[in-house]
């Protein structure tokens, strides 16, 4: 066992792809900018491989990838992980770069065990209701911190400034937003505030090509990302919403596609079904709106839903730019104007700094 | 001396204006909400009158305003309240809910002696870069803790949000935007995005009848509220302003009217003056924007400035309502799309918030 330190603390890292790979180019920048507490890297992992040894010796975080990919070691497996981690003998942060929800399941041991986590996975706080009072209680009896900005708006300030909101006392009376980058980029083009926008289906051809889809756009269009996210914000705003299944998702994938083979096949057949989205969007313009995919939460009537609708050109949300993320908090305090965020929310970057952001907030309690 | 108690803090106030009885009130809820750490009010005063006792006996927070009116105790000195502060045996936080200056410059002292402080006052933090400097080498030496958000954008997460922009490794190129709620109504209503607005004379009347002004409305034109603002997230953002007055900052006050003996006055003569205002807004209008006061900061070529600047009427700045504030934070991840913050950013009730969050961050990591 290394030997105790107050001012080092141990990091863990699950996941080494698009985020964590930019997570530890952070962190290696954190470490050589802060000495104090020393941030020791003592275990990472791929779902395939992984680097330690068995007396916690510093692994140099500018040579992971290399050394990843030359690594013979298996991953640990969860409970060998939080036993390996418990015993260390110095505080220890996890930071879950993964969106497993068997990482996710096994957040109440890690915490329970004094081990804090840090982490952009949805899983965790989207699942089941159980699964996020067991993770609240745990951190609650053990100490141990659990931070997840990057779940909602990647390192958009939001899941801290709706905390800040509830635990000063306002009392939040809705929040309402864009919270898909695909989402966001799709609506922007397909409909913009001026000029007319492509056909439908090519819009969501366009942003498979340009990367901001799922390999399966399917994965985007269903609204189950959405979902998760109003889940979690719900929760932060006292609703004890049971999943993300539990209110209204409207799903952009017709019928009749929800069950082809294929993204692909998905993408060949999908013009066949512009006339819908179209209709949609021009009784939208016959309002003089435009139509946007959002998400929203009235606390006082506990209703949660995901879907298409309308708002003014002149709505902060019908004049979001890109690929970007806007979320409204209508509040008692803040009266008819609500608080609003905006930015990118999506991307290795910001999401990673959501995670190097919460892992700072966690250091200054801890260490 | 009271007995020390790690799991309880002691909290001295200094001003019971409009942002501290705002401030009090969140104070008393959520000493009832959260049992622990126990807050412990020991001490609290105005600019004439004062509440504590010699044995730091804890003051009870719903009668603090009667206490107050009927005191016969006069505010401590300064050196001798942090005296009396230091030696409780408690952990203790200042909460200086005033703009003075002369409490500003004593933080240092307080920092030193282990008293940590979260405030909206502005002056410590724009005022000479010594006393900045002073400010956090104290604080890094004791360990207590310094938060002031609300001394920019009031409860907006706009200084926690660029604090890690820069903590986490972000390059933030430049900031922009409506700082002064003031401004941000008198543009709003002078030169709106659709119609054509009042005179300008007849807006700043109306902002100071509404209770948007400070009682002499050129407190607010002469851009020093705006210059203080930028010279803090200037600070923040790893530029050594010197002062407010270190850059280029534009006055709305004519000349003429800078000396006239009062407000009153001032408000009679301005409309002789409408001239010069409707020029600028009549030359914006020809390219087709608005004209807006605002502030922004080029990290890259050090420059800060305060004034009138035009905007499309897309430009989020353009579209801003009431007398709310926006930020935007042009970053090296973000890219070409702000993050942007937005809404409220003055008055009793939010102002408070900011400084009751800074309170609890500051609680999660010394109690």
């Amino acid at each position: 066992m290394a030997a105790a330190s107050a001012r080092q603390v141990n990091i863990a890292i699950i996941g080494a792809g698009g985020v964590g790979k930019c997570f530890l180019s952070q962190l290696e920048q954190l470490a050589a900018r802060r000495p104090s507490p020393k941030l020791v890297l003592t275990y990472i992992c791929t779902s395939k491989k992984a680097i330690y040894s068995t007396d916690h010796v510093a692994i140099p975080i500018g040579t992971v990838s290399s050394a990843l990919a030359s690594s013979k070691q298996a991953p640990l497996a969860l409970p060998k992980l939080v036993d390996f981690l418990g015993t260390s003998g110095s505080k220890t942060v996890l930071v879950d770069n993964t969106s497993s929800q068997d990482v996710a399941d096994a957040y109440p041991l890690f915490l329970s065990r004094g081990i804090s986590i840090v982490t952009p996975n949805k899983k965790a706080f989207s699942g089941s209701y159980k699964l996020w009072q067991d993770i609240f209680a745990a951190a609650e009896q053990s100490g141990a911190k659990v931070y997840h900005e990057s779940s909602v708006g990647a390192g958009l300030p939001v899941l801290s400034t709706l905390k800040d909101l509830v635990d000063t006392g306002d009392e939040v009376t809705k929040i309402e937003g864009v919270f898909s980058g695909t989402m966001s980029f799709l609506f922007n083009s397909f409909a913009p505030t001026s000029g007319s926008g492509g056909k439908w289906s090519a819009e969501v051809k366009k942003a498979k090509e340009l990367g901001y889809t799922e390999p399966d756009p399917r994965d985007d269009l269903n609204g189950l990302d959405v979902a998760r996210k109003l889940t979690i914000l719900a929760r932060l705003a006292g609703l004890p919403v049971e999943s993300p299944t539990a209110f209204p998702v409207q799903s952009l994938i017709p019928k009749e596609l929800e069950s082809v083979a294929s993204g692909d096949e998905f993408l060949e057949k999908l013009p066949a079904f512009d006339a819908q989205m179209e209709e949609t969007k021009a009784a939208a313009e016959k309002e003089g709106k435009v139509v946007r995919f959002v998400g929203s939460i009235d606390v006082a009537t506990k209703q949660v839903k995901v879907g298409l609708e309308k708002f003014d050109l002149s709505h902060p949300i019908a004049a979001l730019k890109g690929s970007d993320n806007i979320i409204s908090f209508y509040t008692k305090r803040y009266g008819s104007n609500p608080l609003i965020v905006q930015g990118a929310g999506a991307g290795g970057d910001v999401t990673a700094m959501g995670v190097t952001s919460d892992l700072l907030k966690v250091l200054s309690q801890i260490a």
